[in-house]
């Protein structure tokens, strides 16, 4: 692609953004951590040093049609960053600069390339937090948890990303520049544009700059960690201490198989609940969850002593890598309503044993976001075609998610593996609304094709 | 204009709604609490009395060309629902269905002419509540509420009405009928269409329905009421709460004017600070926030008894009545970075001081919201113009609240009234970005035209 020369160029008078096209390169900007490999690599990789070489980037792309695919650290689980060979992949994993952080005002100015942990640890000098935390959040990008809406163990109380993400600072198609939304917590003045591009997995336009709401530190945390004879048992506690009015920070079930895995399970079929509470009235609030969870727990711990405390919630934190010793796994993410957990966790253990592809599962109760992992049978890290009959596993697990009320991703977002089950999720009209907004804002189609729509 | 005829075919083919041209129906929907009058009244008055009476009109509408202005209760209060000579105003008053309560999972369905505070009476019977609590909860339709994004009391802690809205049943402006998210809290499979209807104020789609989410009702309630001796240190001390790690579920400020007008004064220059906390913790949480409070405040009373929390808390709700008594008001709704907070409120002291126009000052300091109430020196229901002094006590208010980094409107709109400043809040990019989307849900420009944007 000779128009290369003219991008070159184009960086040079921008920030001085490179651009490669080695092999090595290409084939590491190809793929994400969904495991899916495109038949061949992207022409090239842009890797962008400022703002004015993602204008540039973008205003060749749009001037040539080239594809754009925007990428931060590459640990998407739906294949929203793979990018195959007629695309460009433009890299802001270097702009990593945290702007500002204005105390008082409780927010944080930052570019897309900071990892989510890194913001947070910058935050805590301040004695604040930033709230989402991904399982990811040690190497993955706040550009990248915004484009996918990143959701993580806090939320239940804090909110998803969409609820942190107060202002966006974002270049268009067209390499317009813009911003949306505020510094303050509240403001309608105009459309939800921040909204729109939160989980838009970078194809209404590429987010250099965010302006992100921090939270306190919390004062006190206290937390219980409860066994049950069944799962449906410790999803119904799980609802009952939301109903008891109790605003736990963290609400997590693990299954039984999962419980296996992690050498941790207690009679076969049992379920496990982690709940935390955080504020200054957390050891008053565990002792409110810890009555309701002791009603049908056969087991029940609590901590209010913080080295305590993190080895009850380890064992959550630990569920996922424990599970990836024993192969290739698919991670998904579905979410139906609270009174569905139950239901949704039984069922998919009956999947499981019926088909005898093993699924681990572990979910954030509290929100009703559970993920199934799948054993795809493959060594870990096996870039191969995944098995038909593991697939048919997983479609059926998204066919239980829509049945029964929910949707098909909870915080992972679309990417290219779901879109063909996105079309069963939105009416018509919705995606149709969607096709005009796609056109509105890129006309070309020049960002992100052929994901998240 | 004949076409009318038409559209009452239209509608005894669909759920029966009815049309009215009386001079009296006319008026009435010409205006809502703005005390924005048109220069003439709307052509009609279309009372759907169901979806099939707002999808007839709309495709009517569309066909003739003719303005739609969507109501609900008409009391918001930037003019958003004003209509004048061209257009038919459609009102959904009578769509006052709770449809269902789904106490497992959280959530409510109702129709959009329900009365917010019938909504949370309807809730509370299952131990819930519907948290957003705008102060005219009991006369403002969910509809409205979810146009403007309305906001309240609460939502320091529970969040503004979008916080509270997981999915809507819209009608766009061709007359089709779409769903927009979910039942379920979190969710990310494709654009957060829904973000972009709330706050819309009826230009983008018609709601005719919204799955609500709701919270359990509070297991206990605690109150403080702190006064300070200047509204600085009453917005420090607020500042010092939330820094502190309180999650207050109420935190309003009120300035020495607006305690005046409550002859609740203390002595001059003072301001009175309400917190709540809510929760099982609360009588921690409350002792927490009375600490903070108790380091600089003049005087403290803490109430964990509902009957004397209520009284403490009466106050704030009495001030905009207070106020009005002494003539009609305008009310504005500016927010600004909780750092500023102390600033906004001691400049807009100075300039009704420095100009004569009295201005009180109540906020949710929490949010950084605040509400400076602006006399006008006219009787109470006065529709005639402003005074052009009044006027530019207003414009300055709103230059504040842009010059300190702040929005025009926290939570009330922009309507027709602020539309010219929204220009200053907006840059290019994003004005375009808000055509683009007006021009793709809405071609012909029927959908509450010239608001807005």
């Amino acid at each position: 692609m000779s128009d290369l020369a003219a991008l070159e160029r184009a960086l040079r008078d921008a920030d001085g953004g490179r651009v490669s096209v080695t092999a090595d390169d290409r084939a590491r900007a190809s793929t994400d951590r969904s495991g899916w490999v495109p038949a061949s690599p992207p022409v090239a990789v842009v890797r962008a040093r400022g703002v004015a070489d993602v204008v540039a980037t973008l205003r060749w792309a749009s001037a040539h049609a080239v594809p754009v695919v925007p990428r931060g650290a590459g640990t998407g689980l739906a294949g929203g960053a793979v990018a195959g060979a007629d695309a460009v992949v433009l890299d802001l994993s270097g702009l990593t600069r945290i702007v500002e952080i204005r105390a008082d005002d409780l927010v944080a100015v930052v570019e897309p390339g900071v990892l989510t942990a890194d913001l947070d640890r910058a935050a805590a000098v301040h004695g604040l937090r930033y709230a989402p935390d991904p399982a990811s959040a040690t190497i993955s990008t706040i550009g990248g948890n915004i484009a996918t809406n990143a959701g993580g163990l806090r939320c239940v109380k804090y909110g998803v990303t969409r609820d942190s993400v107060l202002g966006l600072d974002v270049v268009l198609a067209d390499g317009t520049r813009t911003r949306t939304g505020r510094a303050t917590v509240k403001g309608v003045a105009g459309y939800d544009l921040t909204s729109l591009f939160v989980g838009s997995e970078g194809t209404l336009g590429v987010i250099v700059g965010a302006t992100l709401r921090l939270h306190p530190g919390p004062a006190r945390t206290a937390t219980a960690a409860a066994h049950f004879a069944t799962v449906a048992a410790a999803a119904a506690a799980a609802s009952a201490v939301t109903r008891a009015g109790a605003r736990p920070a963290m609400l997590e079930l693990l299954d039984a198989a999962t419980l296996e895995a992690l050498d941790a399970a207690g009679p076969p079929g049992g379920a496990l609940l982690l709940a935390q509470a955080d504020g200054p009235g957390a050891d008053v609030e565990i002792d409110a969850i810890a009555a309701v969870l002791g009603r049908t727990a056969t087991r029940l711990d609590v901590a209010t002593d913080p080295r305590r405390a993190d080895e009850l919630v380890a064992v959550r934190r630990r569920a996922l890598p424990a599970i990836e010793r024993r192969g290739r796994v698919l991670i998904e993410d579905i979410a139906v309503p609270p009174s569905r957990l139950a239901e949704t966790v039984t069922r998919i253990g009956e999947l499981s044993a019926r088909t005898g592809v093993p699924v681990f599962t572990f979910a954030h109760a509290g929100d009703g976001n559970l993920h199934p992992i799948v054993l795809t049978g493959q060594p870990f890290g096996d870039p191969g075609p995944v098995p038909a009959d593991v697939t048919a596993v997983v479609d059926d697990i998204f066919r239980l998610a829509l049945d029964l009320g929910g949707t098909i991703t909870g915080e992972h977002g679309v990417g290219l593996l779901k879109r063909k089950w996105l079309a069963a999720e939105l009416d018509a009209g919705a995606g149709e609304l969607h096709r005009r907004i796609k056109a509105a804002f890129d006309p070309h189609s020049v960002l992100n094709p052929g994901k998240a729509l």
